[in-house]
């Protein structure tokens, strides 16, 4: 038995695909249009993490994506918890729990799945502008 | 960057454990209590494949966990998907899709956690009492 994915829905899929990729960092590994069933999967992962997958589920036919709260977050094991978040607040995402302790930040997607990032190895230093940055909303 | 685990909140840890390890064949790797927080962190994953995670989230005070449309499911290959759903159904789990096609079957979790079970390699042939049960609910 083995882990292959967690999948979410997306409404939009150009912004989904421009946070998971170009602001979390994680990279497509392939797509796949199914025009019989009208929709779009894409796979994606961390770099060199390739086994541990996000589907992305995008249905050609629009519909509004509620959260609930069985579901809790996807988790990440970051080498820069500083870094990877600037990346994400340079890119307009609102850090909404941010690395205060140098160990733990929380963001959401476009469709609001909540994601966690986690420093890896020891915690940092504290450092602004994350020590003093309160938090937002809820994740 | 690594992937770590999903989060899932359950209402009843003693059935959720009995869901993902008895029955779907997960294993418990850990398992955290914090009194100050009050609630309790499980991690769970399949055997031989530790680093890709499931984590159970139970808060001491009771919630009941809705779902939302923006989550999908959690996916696991399986040697064989008709032992794999023999062995849900036996303990009294809905098979909500059943592999009809000797490739792929949906459960859900007590907490409404949609879970896709997909057969490793080439799809098994059709079998009874697979090929002929219709869905229930949805998933």
């Amino acid at each position: 038995m083995r882990y292959l994915h967690t999948m979410v829905r997306v409404t939009d899929l150009d912004a989904s695909i421009d946070f998971y990729c170009n602001k979390l960092g994680l990279e497509e590994l392939r797509r796949v249009d199914v025009e019989a069933g009208r929709f779009t999967l894409v796979f994606l992962a961390a770099p060199g993490n390739e086994l541990a997958q996000v589907e992305l589920t995008y249905n050609w036919d629009p519909e509004a994506y509620t959260g609930g709260r069985n579901f809790g977050h996807l988790a990440y094991e970051v080498e820069d918890v500083y870094a990877a978040c600037q990346r994400l607040m340079d890119g307009g995402v609102t850090i909404n729990r941010p690395p205060r302790d140098g160990h733990m930040a929380f963001v959401r997607s476009p469709d609001g799945i909540s994601i966690e990032l986690l420093q890896k190895g020891e915690r940092l230093a504290p450092k602004e502008p994350w020590a003093s940055m309160p938090n937002t909303g809820v994740w």
